[in-house]
Protein backbone atom coordinates (compact mmCIF):
# COMPACT_ATOMS: atom_id res chain seq x y z
CA UNK A 1 0.00 0.00 0.00
CA UNK A 2 1.61 2.94 -1.37
CA UNK A 3 1.97 5.97 1.95
CA UNK A 4 -0.49 9.11 1.31
CA UNK A 5 1.04 11.97 1.54
CA UNK A 6 -1.18 14.61 2.85
CA UNK A 7 -1.27 17.76 0.91
CA UNK A 8 -1.94 20.71 2.60
CA UNK A 9 -1.87 22.89 0.27
CA UNK A 10 -4.58 21.27 -1.90
CA UNK A 11 -6.33 21.09 1.53
CA UNK A 12 -5.51 24.76 2.33
CA UNK A 13 -6.72 25.87 -1.47
CA UNK A 14 -9.89 24.46 -1.31
CA UNK A 15 -10.75 26.15 2.20
CA UNK A 16 -9.47 29.50 0.65
CA UNK A 17 -11.62 29.21 -2.16
CA UNK A 18 -14.20 28.51 -0.30
CA UNK A 19 -14.01 31.23 2.22
CA UNK A 20 -13.38 33.86 -0.61
CA UNK A 21 -17.06 32.78 -2.11
CA UNK A 22 -17.78 33.62 1.84
CA UNK A 23 -16.22 36.83 1.88
CA UNK A 24 -17.98 37.56 -1.42
CA UNK A 25 -21.28 36.88 -0.02
CA UNK A 26 -20.67 38.99 3.42
CA UNK A 27 -19.86 42.34 1.36
CA UNK A 28 -22.42 41.52 -1.39
CA UNK A 29 -25.06 40.56 1.08
CA UNK A 30 -24.21 42.30 3.92
CA UNK A 31 -22.14 45.30 3.50
CA UNK A 32 -19.49 43.25 5.62
CA UNK A 33 -15.78 43.33 4.72
CA UNK A 34 -13.94 41.00 7.30
CA UNK A 35 -11.09 42.77 8.88
CA UNK A 36 -8.08 41.78 10.59
CA UNK A 37 -5.07 44.12 12.50
CA UNK A 38 -1.90 42.31 12.89
CA UNK A 39 0.17 43.77 15.46
CA UNK A 40 4.04 43.18 15.23
CA UNK A 41 6.14 44.93 17.84
CA UNK A 42 9.85 45.19 16.90
CA UNK A 43 11.51 43.90 13.57
CA UNK A 44 12.42 40.32 14.07
CA UNK A 45 12.84 39.66 10.25
CA UNK A 46 11.23 36.00 10.87
CA UNK A 47 8.27 37.86 12.55
CA UNK A 48 8.32 40.30 9.46
CA UNK A 49 8.01 37.02 7.36
CA UNK A 50 4.86 35.42 8.96
CA UNK A 51 2.92 39.09 9.34
CA UNK A 52 2.99 39.87 5.82
CA UNK A 53 2.24 36.68 4.57
CA UNK A 54 -0.92 36.71 6.77
CA UNK A 55 -1.85 40.10 5.13
CA UNK A 56 -1.39 39.01 1.67
CA UNK A 57 -3.37 35.31 2.56
CA UNK A 58 -6.23 37.88 3.90
CA UNK A 59 -5.89 40.26 0.38
CA UNK A 60 -6.19 37.16 -1.68
CA UNK A 61 -9.52 36.27 -0.06
CA UNK A 62 -10.95 39.72 0.18
CA UNK A 63 -10.26 40.39 4.30
CA UNK A 64 -9.40 43.87 4.75
CA UNK A 65 -5.64 43.57 6.37
CA UNK A 66 -3.16 45.95 8.47
CA UNK A 67 -0.35 45.49 9.83
CA UNK A 68 0.34 47.81 13.22
CA UNK A 69 4.04 48.18 12.90
CA UNK A 70 5.17 49.93 16.37
CA UNK A 71 9.24 49.95 17.72
CA UNK A 72 11.16 47.70 19.38
CA UNK A 73 11.12 50.14 22.58
CA UNK A 74 7.24 50.25 22.83
CA UNK A 75 6.43 50.32 26.19
CA UNK A 76 3.45 47.82 27.75
CA UNK A 77 1.06 51.21 28.34
CA UNK A 78 0.74 51.80 24.82
CA UNK A 79 0.47 48.53 23.16
CA UNK A 80 -2.24 48.02 25.66
CA UNK A 81 -3.70 51.28 24.75
CA UNK A 82 -3.17 50.78 20.75
CA UNK A 83 -5.49 47.13 21.91
CA UNK A 84 -8.04 48.94 23.41
CA UNK A 85 -8.68 51.17 20.40
CA UNK A 86 -8.97 48.33 18.05
CA UNK A 87 -11.16 46.15 20.41
CA UNK A 88 -13.31 49.62 20.39
CA UNK A 89 -13.49 49.60 16.24
CA UNK A 90 -16.09 48.20 14.71
CA UNK A 91 -14.30 47.70 11.30
CA UNK A 92 -11.58 45.26 13.25
CA UNK A 93 -13.13 42.13 13.70
CA UNK A 94 -9.78 40.45 14.13
CA UNK A 95 -6.70 41.10 16.32
CA UNK A 96 -3.62 39.09 16.00
CA UNK A 97 -0.40 40.09 18.30
CA UNK A 98 2.71 38.46 16.28
CA UNK A 99 4.46 36.78 19.09
CA UNK A 100 7.35 36.74 20.39
CA UNK A 101 7.10 40.49 22.26
CA UNK A 102 9.56 42.39 23.51
CA UNK A 103 10.56 40.81 26.88
CA UNK A 104 9.81 44.11 28.44
CA UNK A 105 6.45 43.47 27.38
CA UNK A 106 4.47 40.48 29.11
CA UNK A 107 2.22 38.44 26.65
CA UNK A 108 0.11 37.69 29.43
CA UNK A 109 -0.98 41.00 29.95
CA UNK A 110 -1.38 41.29 26.12
CA UNK A 111 -3.41 38.40 25.17
CA UNK A 112 -6.11 39.05 27.70
CA UNK A 113 -6.26 42.30 26.78
CA UNK A 114 -7.69 41.57 23.33
CA UNK A 115 -11.12 41.58 23.23
CA UNK A 116 -12.55 37.93 23.22
CA UNK A 117 -14.54 38.33 20.64
CA UNK A 118 -11.53 39.49 18.10
CA UNK A 119 -9.34 37.04 19.45
CA UNK A 120 -8.86 35.02 16.19
CA UNK A 121 -5.44 33.22 17.85
CA UNK A 122 -8.04 31.70 20.14
CA UNK A 123 -5.03 32.37 22.67
CA UNK A 124 -7.03 34.27 25.16
CA UNK A 125 -8.05 32.39 28.38
CA UNK A 126 -11.80 32.87 28.29
CA UNK A 127 -11.30 31.31 24.76
CA UNK A 128 -9.12 28.51 25.97
CA UNK A 129 -11.61 27.73 28.91
CA UNK A 130 -14.46 27.96 26.94
CA UNK A 131 -12.97 25.33 24.41
CA UNK A 132 -11.61 23.14 27.24
CA UNK A 133 -14.86 22.31 28.25
CA UNK A 134 -16.67 21.60 25.44
CA UNK A 135 -17.50 17.75 25.51
CA UNK A 136 -17.60 16.87 21.56
CA UNK A 137 -16.60 18.87 17.90
CA UNK A 138 -20.06 19.44 16.79
CA UNK A 139 -20.38 21.24 20.32
CA UNK A 140 -17.28 23.25 19.53
CA UNK A 141 -17.97 23.91 15.97
CA UNK A 142 -21.55 25.12 17.17
CA UNK A 143 -20.99 27.62 19.93
CA UNK A 144 -18.87 31.28 18.67
CA UNK A 145 -15.34 29.96 20.35
CA UNK A 146 -12.20 30.31 18.44
CA UNK A 147 -9.87 27.45 17.80
CA UNK A 148 -6.13 27.79 17.99
CA UNK A 149 -5.01 27.91 14.20
CA UNK A 150 -2.77 24.82 14.21
CA UNK A 151 -4.72 22.23 15.82
CA UNK A 152 -7.81 23.60 14.58
CA UNK A 153 -5.36 22.89 11.28
CA UNK A 154 -4.17 19.41 11.98
CA UNK A 155 -8.35 18.01 12.61
CA UNK A 156 -9.10 19.75 9.31
CA UNK A 157 -6.21 18.11 7.41
CA UNK A 158 -7.25 14.83 9.41
CA UNK A 159 -10.55 15.02 8.16
CA UNK A 160 -10.19 15.60 4.64
CA UNK A 161 -7.74 12.82 4.78
CA UNK A 162 -10.85 10.39 6.39
CA UNK A 163 -8.62 9.29 8.72
CA UNK A 164 -10.75 8.15 11.85
CA UNK A 165 -10.35 9.83 15.13
CA UNK A 166 -12.86 7.96 17.00
CA UNK A 167 -11.25 5.55 18.98
CA UNK A 168 -7.85 6.13 17.74
CA UNK A 169 -4.59 6.22 20.02
CA UNK A 170 -3.44 9.37 19.45
CA UNK A 171 0.43 10.49 20.53
CA UNK A 172 0.81 14.02 20.57
CA UNK A 173 4.92 14.84 21.29
CA UNK A 174 5.15 18.83 22.45
CA UNK A 175 3.21 20.41 25.36
CA UNK A 176 2.99 24.00 23.93
CA UNK A 177 0.14 26.33 24.59
CA UNK A 178 0.34 26.92 20.75
CA UNK A 179 -0.11 23.51 19.25
CA UNK A 180 0.16 20.56 21.72
CA UNK A 181 -2.44 21.27 24.47
CA UNK A 182 -5.15 22.67 22.66
CA UNK A 183 -4.89 19.87 20.02
CA UNK A 184 -5.22 17.14 23.20
CA UNK A 185 -8.40 19.02 23.61
CA UNK A 186 -9.33 18.77 20.19
CA UNK A 187 -8.44 15.01 19.58
CA UNK A 188 -10.60 14.12 23.24
CA UNK A 189 -13.54 15.73 21.69
CA UNK A 190 -13.22 13.83 18.75
CA UNK A 191 -13.15 11.06 20.65
CA UNK A 192 -9.16 9.75 20.89
CA UNK A 193 -7.78 8.34 23.24
CA UNK A 194 -4.56 10.84 23.67
CA UNK A 195 -1.29 11.02 25.12
CA UNK A 196 0.60 14.01 26.07
CA UNK A 197 4.27 13.35 25.82
CA UNK A 198 7.34 16.22 26.22
CA UNK A 199 10.44 16.37 27.12
CA UNK A 200 10.33 14.65 30.49
CA UNK A 201 8.52 11.62 29.16
CA UNK A 202 10.51 8.23 29.79
CA UNK A 203 10.79 5.55 26.81
CA UNK A 204 9.57 8.45 24.16
CA UNK A 205 9.94 5.51 21.42
CA UNK A 206 7.78 3.36 22.99
CA UNK A 207 5.20 5.77 23.38
CA UNK A 208 5.20 6.74 20.06
CA UNK A 209 5.09 3.56 18.68
CA UNK A 210 2.06 2.86 20.22
CA UNK A 211 0.06 5.96 17.79
CA UNK A 212 -2.45 5.36 15.35
CA UNK A 213 -1.99 9.10 15.19
CA UNK A 214 1.26 10.35 16.05
CA UNK A 215 1.75 14.34 16.07
CA UNK A 216 5.25 16.12 16.42
CA UNK A 217 5.32 19.37 17.66
CA UNK A 218 8.23 19.93 19.34
CA UNK A 219 10.55 21.67 17.69
CA UNK A 220 13.47 19.63 17.43
CA UNK A 221 14.92 18.57 13.48
CA UNK A 222 14.00 14.71 12.32
CA UNK A 223 13.73 13.76 16.09
CA UNK A 224 11.19 11.10 15.07
CA UNK A 225 12.62 8.31 13.21
CA UNK A 226 11.28 5.36 11.72
CA UNK A 227 12.15 2.95 14.58
CA UNK A 228 9.91 5.43 16.82
CA UNK A 229 6.86 4.57 14.08
CA UNK A 230 4.15 1.79 14.33
CA UNK A 231 3.71 -0.05 10.64
CA UNK A 232 0.44 2.00 9.37
CA UNK A 233 0.38 5.09 11.63
CA UNK A 234 -0.92 8.36 10.45
CA UNK A 235 2.32 10.74 11.04
CA UNK A 236 1.64 14.62 11.53
CA UNK A 237 4.65 16.54 11.56
CA UNK A 238 4.13 20.25 13.08
CA UNK A 239 7.50 21.32 13.09
CA UNK A 240 9.10 23.77 11.31
CA UNK A 241 13.09 23.87 11.85
CA UNK A 242 15.18 26.63 9.74
CA UNK A 243 18.48 24.84 8.96
CA UNK A 244 21.24 25.23 6.71
CA UNK A 245 19.85 22.80 4.21
CA UNK A 246 16.22 24.47 4.48
CA UNK A 247 12.58 23.82 6.25
CA UNK A 248 13.18 20.59 7.96
CA UNK A 249 10.21 19.30 10.09
CA UNK A 250 10.46 17.19 13.73
CA UNK A 251 9.87 13.85 11.46
CA UNK A 252 12.33 12.33 9.72
CA UNK A 253 10.55 11.70 6.33
CA UNK A 254 12.98 9.12 4.75
CA UNK A 255 13.16 6.97 7.07
CA UNK A 256 9.21 6.85 8.13
CA UNK A 257 7.88 7.04 4.75
CA UNK A 258 7.43 3.03 4.01
CA UNK A 259 6.42 2.50 7.28
CA UNK A 260 3.26 4.82 8.04
CA UNK A 261 -0.19 4.82 6.22
CA UNK A 262 -0.15 8.93 5.82
CA UNK A 263 1.92 11.52 6.53
CA UNK A 264 2.06 15.66 5.92
CA UNK A 265 5.49 17.02 4.49
CA UNK A 266 7.28 19.75 5.82
CA UNK A 267 7.15 22.44 3.77
CA UNK A 268 3.44 22.19 2.40
CA UNK A 269 1.65 20.10 5.02
CA UNK A 270 0.99 21.55 8.26
CA UNK A 271 1.98 25.05 7.33
CA UNK A 272 -0.40 26.13 4.72
CA UNK A 273 -3.63 25.08 7.24
CA UNK A 274 -2.36 27.34 9.71
CA UNK A 275 -2.85 30.86 7.79
CA UNK A 276 -5.97 29.56 6.58
CA UNK A 277 -7.65 28.57 10.17
CA UNK A 278 -6.72 32.60 10.57
CA UNK A 279 -8.25 33.63 7.77
CA UNK A 280 -11.41 31.41 8.87
CA UNK A 281 -11.20 32.93 12.90
CA UNK A 282 -11.02 36.10 10.58
CA UNK A 283 -14.80 35.26 8.89
CA UNK A 284 -15.95 33.67 11.67
CA UNK A 285 -15.46 36.80 13.94
CA UNK A 286 -16.98 39.09 11.60
CA UNK A 287 -20.04 36.85 10.85
CA UNK A 288 -20.38 36.58 14.99
CA UNK A 289 -20.09 40.59 15.18
CA UNK A 290 -23.19 40.85 13.27
CA UNK A 291 -24.96 38.26 15.09
CA UNK A 292 -25.04 35.83 12.05
CA UNK B 1 6.28 -4.71 50.22
CA UNK B 2 2.67 -3.94 51.81
CA UNK B 3 0.58 -1.77 49.76
CA UNK B 4 0.41 1.33 51.37
CA UNK B 5 -3.18 2.36 51.99
CA UNK B 6 -3.64 6.57 51.05
CA UNK B 7 -5.38 8.02 53.75
CA UNK B 8 -7.00 11.09 52.19
CA UNK B 9 -9.05 11.74 55.84
CA UNK B 10 -5.35 12.12 57.49
CA UNK B 11 -3.83 14.19 55.09
CA UNK B 12 -6.95 16.20 55.14
CA UNK B 13 -6.85 16.77 58.37
CA UNK B 14 -3.51 17.98 58.30
CA UNK B 15 -4.26 20.39 56.00
CA UNK B 16 -7.17 21.58 57.89
CA UNK B 17 -5.51 22.32 60.95
CA UNK B 18 -3.09 24.58 58.83
CA UNK B 19 -5.92 26.49 57.38
CA UNK B 20 -7.32 26.88 60.47
CA UNK B 21 -4.19 28.68 61.69
CA UNK B 22 -4.39 30.88 58.79
CA UNK B 23 -7.88 32.15 59.45
CA UNK B 24 -6.81 33.06 62.33
CA UNK B 25 -4.20 34.94 61.48
CA UNK B 26 -5.93 36.64 58.63
CA UNK B 27 -9.02 37.52 60.99
CA UNK B 28 -6.43 38.47 64.32
CA UNK B 29 -3.98 40.42 62.06
CA UNK B 30 -5.79 41.69 59.38
CA UNK B 31 -9.23 41.65 60.31
CA UNK B 32 -10.43 39.53 57.65
CA UNK B 33 -13.15 36.48 57.51
CA UNK B 34 -13.25 34.86 55.10
CA UNK B 35 -16.58 34.24 53.70
CA UNK B 36 -18.05 31.34 51.23
CA UNK B 37 -21.67 31.35 49.94
CA UNK B 38 -23.15 28.09 48.09
CA UNK B 39 -25.97 28.42 46.38
CA UNK B 40 -28.68 25.80 46.15
CA UNK B 41 -31.18 25.66 43.98
CA UNK B 42 -34.04 23.09 44.58
CA UNK B 43 -34.48 20.28 46.92
CA UNK B 44 -32.04 17.19 45.56
CA UNK B 45 -31.41 15.20 48.75
CA UNK B 46 -27.70 14.40 48.18
CA UNK B 47 -26.72 18.23 46.78
CA UNK B 48 -28.16 19.27 50.60
CA UNK B 49 -26.21 16.96 52.43
CA UNK B 50 -23.50 17.82 49.61
CA UNK B 51 -23.74 21.49 50.88
CA UNK B 52 -24.38 21.34 53.93
CA UNK B 53 -20.98 19.19 54.87
CA UNK B 54 -19.38 22.35 53.14
CA UNK B 55 -20.87 24.43 55.39
CA UNK B 56 -19.54 22.39 58.58
CA UNK B 57 -16.30 22.26 57.21
CA UNK B 58 -16.21 25.67 56.72
CA UNK B 59 -17.26 26.75 59.96
CA UNK B 60 -14.96 23.99 61.90
CA UNK B 61 -12.17 25.88 60.29
CA UNK B 62 -13.57 29.61 61.02
CA UNK B 63 -14.72 30.63 57.73
CA UNK B 64 -17.94 32.66 57.45
CA UNK B 65 -20.44 30.11 55.18
CA UNK B 66 -24.01 30.71 53.89
CA UNK B 67 -26.22 28.92 51.99
CA UNK B 68 -28.23 30.82 49.57
CA UNK B 69 -31.02 28.36 49.37
CA UNK B 70 -33.42 28.76 46.21
CA UNK B 71 -36.38 27.52 45.01
CA UNK B 72 -36.77 24.75 42.02
CA UNK B 73 -38.27 27.12 40.12
CA UNK B 74 -36.63 29.91 40.11
CA UNK B 75 -35.99 31.58 37.17
CA UNK B 76 -32.48 32.13 35.45
CA UNK B 77 -32.09 35.84 36.01
CA UNK B 78 -33.00 35.87 39.42
CA UNK B 79 -29.79 33.16 40.03
CA UNK B 80 -28.17 36.05 37.90
CA UNK B 81 -29.20 38.37 40.09
CA UNK B 82 -28.56 37.01 43.09
CA UNK B 83 -24.67 36.33 42.15
CA UNK B 84 -24.60 39.78 40.93
CA UNK B 85 -24.84 41.08 44.56
CA UNK B 86 -22.43 38.55 46.20
CA UNK B 87 -20.06 39.72 43.50
CA UNK B 88 -20.77 42.88 44.74
CA UNK B 89 -20.08 42.17 48.07
CA UNK B 90 -17.16 42.48 49.75
CA UNK B 91 -17.92 40.31 52.33
CA UNK B 92 -18.37 37.60 50.25
CA UNK B 93 -14.85 35.71 49.15
CA UNK B 94 -16.23 32.52 47.56
CA UNK B 95 -19.11 31.97 45.47
CA UNK B 96 -20.27 28.02 45.25
CA UNK B 97 -23.20 27.23 42.65
CA UNK B 98 -23.80 23.31 43.89
CA UNK B 99 -24.13 21.45 40.69
CA UNK B 100 -26.74 20.01 38.88
CA UNK B 101 -28.59 22.93 38.61
CA UNK B 102 -32.48 22.42 37.23
CA UNK B 103 -32.82 22.16 34.00
CA UNK B 104 -33.80 25.17 32.50
CA UNK B 105 -31.21 26.74 33.49
CA UNK B 106 -27.73 27.21 31.92
CA UNK B 107 -25.14 25.96 34.17
CA UNK B 108 -22.93 27.58 31.64
CA UNK B 109 -24.16 30.91 31.92
CA UNK B 110 -24.33 30.84 35.54
CA UNK B 111 -20.92 29.65 35.93
CA UNK B 112 -19.52 32.43 33.51
CA UNK B 113 -21.73 34.74 35.69
CA UNK B 114 -19.31 34.31 38.88
CA UNK B 115 -16.18 36.90 39.26
CA UNK B 116 -13.21 35.22 38.46
CA UNK B 117 -12.02 36.24 41.45
CA UNK B 118 -14.88 34.54 43.70
CA UNK B 119 -14.45 31.15 41.31
CA UNK B 120 -13.30 28.67 44.19
CA UNK B 121 -14.43 25.93 42.44
CA UNK B 122 -11.79 26.74 39.26
CA UNK B 123 -15.43 26.05 37.05
CA UNK B 124 -15.37 29.70 35.31
CA UNK B 125 -13.49 29.69 31.49
CA UNK B 126 -11.42 31.97 32.14
CA UNK B 127 -9.81 30.41 35.18
CA UNK B 128 -9.92 27.13 33.22
CA UNK B 129 -7.86 28.81 30.41
CA UNK B 130 -5.38 30.60 32.73
CA UNK B 131 -4.51 27.42 34.30
CA UNK B 132 -4.44 25.81 31.22
CA UNK B 133 -1.40 28.10 29.69
CA UNK B 134 0.73 27.53 33.07
CA UNK B 135 3.61 25.45 32.51
CA UNK B 136 4.84 24.30 36.01
CA UNK B 137 3.11 23.44 39.12
CA UNK B 138 5.08 26.19 40.71
CA UNK B 139 3.68 28.99 37.98
CA UNK B 140 0.32 27.75 38.91
CA UNK B 141 0.87 28.44 42.67
CA UNK B 142 2.66 31.32 42.19
CA UNK B 143 -0.49 32.76 40.07
CA UNK B 144 -3.64 34.23 41.47
CA UNK B 145 -5.51 31.20 39.79
CA UNK B 146 -8.21 28.92 41.78
CA UNK B 147 -7.63 25.22 40.58
CA UNK B 148 -10.25 22.61 40.55
CA UNK B 149 -11.21 21.46 43.89
CA UNK B 150 -11.04 17.77 43.14
CA UNK B 151 -7.75 17.39 40.96
CA UNK B 152 -5.57 19.69 43.48
CA UNK B 153 -6.79 17.24 45.83
CA UNK B 154 -4.99 14.14 43.83
CA UNK B 155 -2.30 16.47 43.51
CA UNK B 156 -1.71 16.77 46.82
CA UNK B 157 -2.79 13.42 47.81
CA UNK B 158 0.04 12.39 45.91
CA UNK B 159 2.87 14.48 46.98
CA UNK B 160 1.84 13.70 50.44
CA UNK B 161 2.36 10.35 49.92
CA UNK B 162 5.79 11.28 48.29
CA UNK B 163 4.94 9.61 44.63
CA UNK B 164 7.13 10.85 42.15
CA UNK B 165 5.00 12.48 39.41
CA UNK B 166 7.94 14.01 37.39
CA UNK B 167 8.59 11.37 34.39
CA UNK B 168 5.57 8.67 35.66
CA UNK B 169 2.96 7.26 33.02
CA UNK B 170 -0.06 8.63 34.36
CA UNK B 171 -3.34 7.46 32.82
CA UNK B 172 -6.70 8.96 33.66
CA UNK B 173 -9.76 7.24 33.14
CA UNK B 174 -12.68 9.88 32.72
CA UNK B 175 -12.71 13.16 30.92
CA UNK B 176 -15.05 14.85 33.02
CA UNK B 177 -14.87 19.14 33.37
CA UNK B 178 -14.73 18.57 37.14
CA UNK B 179 -11.85 16.05 37.52
CA UNK B 180 -10.55 13.95 34.28
CA UNK B 181 -9.81 17.52 31.79
CA UNK B 182 -8.27 19.58 34.82
CA UNK B 183 -6.23 16.46 36.61
CA UNK B 184 -4.79 15.84 33.30
CA UNK B 185 -3.11 19.51 32.54
CA UNK B 186 -2.00 19.22 36.22
CA UNK B 187 -0.41 16.32 36.27
CA UNK B 188 1.55 17.49 32.58
CA UNK B 189 2.99 20.87 34.98
CA UNK B 190 4.01 17.91 37.23
CA UNK B 191 6.03 16.51 34.15
CA UNK B 192 4.14 13.22 33.80
CA UNK B 193 3.63 11.72 30.63
CA UNK B 194 -0.15 11.82 30.33
CA UNK B 195 -2.81 9.66 28.73
CA UNK B 196 -7.34 10.11 28.76
CA UNK B 197 -9.37 7.63 28.07
CA UNK B 198 -12.88 7.38 27.93
CA UNK B 199 -16.00 5.67 26.91
CA UNK B 200 -14.68 5.72 23.50
CA UNK B 201 -11.32 3.99 23.99
CA UNK B 202 -10.41 1.04 22.73
CA UNK B 203 -9.01 -1.93 24.92
CA UNK B 204 -8.66 0.10 28.02
CA UNK B 205 -7.10 -2.58 30.22
CA UNK B 206 -3.87 -2.77 27.50
CA UNK B 207 -3.72 0.97 28.28
CA UNK B 208 -4.74 1.25 31.92
CA UNK B 209 -1.51 -1.34 32.07
CA UNK B 210 0.55 1.09 31.11
CA UNK B 211 -0.01 3.36 34.22
CA UNK B 212 2.68 4.07 36.85
CA UNK B 213 -0.56 6.74 38.00
CA UNK B 214 -3.73 5.33 37.24
CA UNK B 215 -6.73 7.25 38.08
CA UNK B 216 -10.07 6.27 37.65
CA UNK B 217 -12.75 9.00 37.28
CA UNK B 218 -15.23 7.58 35.50
CA UNK B 219 -18.50 6.94 37.89
CA UNK B 220 -18.85 3.67 37.52
CA UNK B 221 -19.11 0.83 39.82
CA UNK B 222 -15.93 -1.08 40.78
CA UNK B 223 -15.10 -1.29 37.04
CA UNK B 224 -10.93 -1.20 37.61
CA UNK B 225 -9.91 -4.83 38.11
CA UNK B 226 -6.97 -6.44 39.04
CA UNK B 227 -6.15 -7.27 35.73
CA UNK B 228 -6.10 -3.95 34.35
CA UNK B 229 -3.17 -2.53 36.73
CA UNK B 230 0.33 -2.78 36.34
CA UNK B 231 2.01 -4.40 39.29
CA UNK B 232 3.71 -1.37 41.79
CA UNK B 233 1.24 1.06 40.21
CA UNK B 234 -0.14 3.81 42.38
CA UNK B 235 -4.25 3.61 41.84
CA UNK B 236 -6.65 7.25 42.74
CA UNK B 237 -10.11 5.84 42.56
CA UNK B 238 -12.41 9.06 42.69
CA UNK B 239 -15.51 7.13 42.12
CA UNK B 240 -18.51 7.79 44.47
CA UNK B 241 -21.13 5.27 43.46
CA UNK B 242 -23.93 5.10 45.92
CA UNK B 243 -24.99 1.33 45.88
CA UNK B 244 -27.37 -1.06 48.51
CA UNK B 245 -24.48 -2.23 49.97
CA UNK B 246 -22.88 1.79 50.42
CA UNK B 247 -19.86 3.83 48.59
CA UNK B 248 -18.41 1.89 46.43
CA UNK B 249 -15.48 3.47 44.28
CA UNK B 250 -14.62 2.98 40.52
CA UNK B 251 -11.97 0.63 41.21
CA UNK B 252 -12.70 -2.77 42.29
CA UNK B 253 -10.28 -2.79 45.75
CA UNK B 254 -10.09 -6.33 46.46
CA UNK B 255 -8.62 -7.79 43.07
CA UNK B 256 -6.29 -4.48 43.37
CA UNK B 257 -4.91 -4.19 46.23
CA UNK B 258 -2.12 -7.31 45.94
CA UNK B 259 -0.77 -5.72 42.91
CA UNK B 260 -0.29 -2.14 43.71
CA UNK B 261 2.32 0.24 45.60
CA UNK B 262 -0.25 2.65 46.91
CA UNK B 263 -3.95 2.89 46.70
CA UNK B 264 -6.61 5.35 48.19
CA UNK B 265 -9.89 3.80 49.53
CA UNK B 266 -13.45 4.66 49.11
CA UNK B 267 -14.56 6.06 51.41
CA UNK B 268 -11.51 8.06 52.99
CA UNK B 269 -9.29 9.21 49.77
CA UNK B 270 -10.13 11.47 47.15
CA UNK B 271 -13.19 12.56 48.65
CA UNK B 272 -11.91 14.62 52.13
CA UNK B 273 -9.36 16.13 50.21
CA UNK B 274 -11.93 17.90 47.87
CA UNK B 275 -13.99 19.46 50.67
CA UNK B 276 -10.41 21.06 52.20
CA UNK B 277 -9.37 22.38 48.88
CA UNK B 278 -12.61 24.29 48.45
CA UNK B 279 -11.57 25.34 51.78
CA UNK B 280 -8.41 26.24 50.43
CA UNK B 281 -9.27 28.04 47.40
CA UNK B 282 -11.71 30.28 50.09
CA UNK B 283 -8.70 30.96 52.17
CA UNK B 284 -6.54 32.30 49.17
CA UNK B 285 -9.55 33.91 47.52
CA UNK B 286 -10.30 36.05 50.96
CA UNK B 287 -6.65 36.97 50.72
CA UNK B 288 -5.78 37.58 47.44
CA UNK B 289 -9.22 40.01 47.73
CA UNK B 290 -7.13 41.83 50.38
CA UNK B 291 -4.03 41.90 48.30
CA UNK B 292 -2.16 39.39 50.18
Amino acid sequence: MATKIINGKEVAFHLREELKRKVYELKAKKGITPGLVTILVGDDPASQIYVKNKKKACEKIGIYSEICQLDASTVEGELLERIRRFNNNPQVHGILVQLPLPKHISAEKIIEAISPQKDVDGFHPFNVGKLLVKKTMAEILKSEIFIPCTPYGIIELLNFSGIQMKGAEAVIVGRSNIVGKPLAYLLLAEDATVTICHSQTKNLAEITKRADILVAALGKPEIITGKMVKEGAVVIDVGMNRLAVGLVGDVNFNSVIEKVRAITPVPGGVGPMTITMLLLNTVKAAKWSAGL
